[in-house]
């Protein structure tokens, strides 16, 4: 009897991951039914899911074995206590590729100082230099899987890079803080800040008027992790003030960025509707599959949260 | 009896280089003096040039053992026929590395569509997401030391590179294209294309109304390597026909560009002003001493001209 694999994630998404979902699972060897709904909640073996999908309250799908979100983050999947089925995050290399490719992007601009030029220098030949980017350290504030990646690929441009994460890690060619202590050192190098932790009662509001004041003036802080890791107005403070050149923000308090918020418009803010690591149907469907198979072989999922620390 | 190096790149390079050309001198073991002027041309035994240099006429330097160029580019200098001594062009690391961040900062900019988020998108929520690097093909024009440098970090992000050059070369890593039969194949699939001829009779007008039309419709142009090899009116042909996306150039037929020309207010022209590859005054002062140590010691000079080449 085929295994039943509910897609319960936001229903816009269902054209794009269907046919991948179908194949995924032919070649991962499962025998599965990719449904999106079925008539008695107890019916679903496995719920694929994402924000905004289609389940509130996960008691009555009693049979299920895992939930198996496509995003990499789950901070809202973690606070919902009728959810108690093992829960993955989605690690998808394409979308770890996305995310190294607009950070290490967005780096490079400000380094180089784009915005000037794209903006348009009307007709003045003004020859300012910037210095190399072996001159411009970059510090990134989570240091996991997509830290790292982003680390690799800044470094291969010539960037050194700092990682700091809360708990101490070693990670071969970079300098890797950690704890209170280490952010203070991680944050008073920073030219670049990037801004990739995880969202949890212990990270909101990481960069704050506090923590702000530790980095150089003139710094550059980009933020593709989660909008409330930063104190909204702390940071536009900074902005105004100088004491930080600019803000590149992929993420939100209130996803869309409602029409009237200040960043839009304010000068010093570059605003990106959370493109910055899109999952792809193609390869994020050949991980749900893999992690059904191994549901159905007994054998431990991958990328399974860890309640207790959230992620 | 000190060997006279006279630099007779323009003055306004003098107080950057003197310090770090003394330094780099005595480091090299080379017993030697660097002037701006000497009271007789025969006694300069090594001229450091630059374009905007103070030298025209070469030929009462009748005693100097090399002239040293500052930059990569020689076009002005192999068609002086008054300079008849060893000429060498620069080649820099620290230059090196300024190119290949500037390049890949542009091809990441334009593949990430960024212009639109720097511009502002006034409140809409496009969450319209680019390819990945990897389904973004990047040809290079010039496949010497700074094609190959900029196609290793470009490979690094991501990108898929072909380099193309005028007669046959081979690049571990590299998809390599020559000859003019190469050169519709690496055009044919270059999403964006990077020029990095050197200039020369060959190599003018490299980029006309018919090798742009073998490009992808869509397709970005950037340009770090030296004016000529693009024919602006063509350029903007293209552009304006919609059958380029963009065009990001750093280097002009007439520079400073004048401030009437039509590149700085084109909406699909972004001027740079010739900030892509600065020589750096601290390596590049060691590439020149090193040199007037070969010089000194009877060995063969580095990265010296093949003036039938012509560079």
């Amino acid at each position: 009897m085929p295994v039943t694999v509910l897609f319960a994630a936001p229903p816009r998404l269902w054209p794009r991951y269907e046919a991948h979902l179908v194949a995924a699972l032919a070649e991962a060897g499962v025998d599965a039914r990719v449904v999106t709904s079925v008539d008695d909640p107890a019916q679903a073996d496995y719920i694929v899911f994402g924000p905004g999908g289609t389940i509130g309250d996960f008691r009555p799908y009693a049979r299920a074995k895992a939930v198996l979100n496509l995003w990499a983050g789950v901070e809202t999947l973690v606070t919902n206590a009728t959810l108690v089925q093992p829960l993955c995050r989605m690690v998808d290399p394409a979308m770890t590729d996305s995310m190294t490719e607009w950070v290490t992007g967005h780096c490079l601009r400000h380094h180089l100082g784009m915005d000037q030029h794209i903006h348009g220098l009307a007709g003045v030949w003004d020859k300012t230099t910037p210095p190399l980017a072996a001159e411009r350290p970059v510090t990134i504030l989570g240091f996991g899987e997509l830290g790292q990646a982003c680390a690799r690929k800044l470094a291969a441009v010539g960037f050194p890079v700092t990682g700091w994460s809360r708990n101490p890690r070693s990670v071969a060619g970079f300098a890797c803080l950690s704890g209170p202590g280490g952010l203070e050192a991680a944050l008073s190098t920073a030219q670049i800040l990037v801004l990739l932790l995880p969202l949890t009662a212990e990270t909101e509001n990481t960069l704050n008027a506090g923590t702000i004041a530790r980095l150089p003036r003139g710094a550059f802080v980009i933020n593709p992790g989660r909008g409330p890791l930063i104190d909204d107005e702390a940071l536009i403070a900074a902005l105004d003030a100088g004491h930080l050149a600019h803000a590149t923000l992929d993420v939100f308090r209130t996803e869309p960025l409602p029409p009237d918020h200040a960043f839009w418009a304010h000068p010093k803010v570059t605003v990106t509707p959370h493109i910055a690591a899109e999952t792809r149907p193609d390869t994020a469907s050949r991980v749900i599959a893999e992690n059904v198979r191994r549901g159905e072989a007994g054998e431990p999922f991958l990328h399974r949260v860890d309640r207790g620390r959230g992620y």
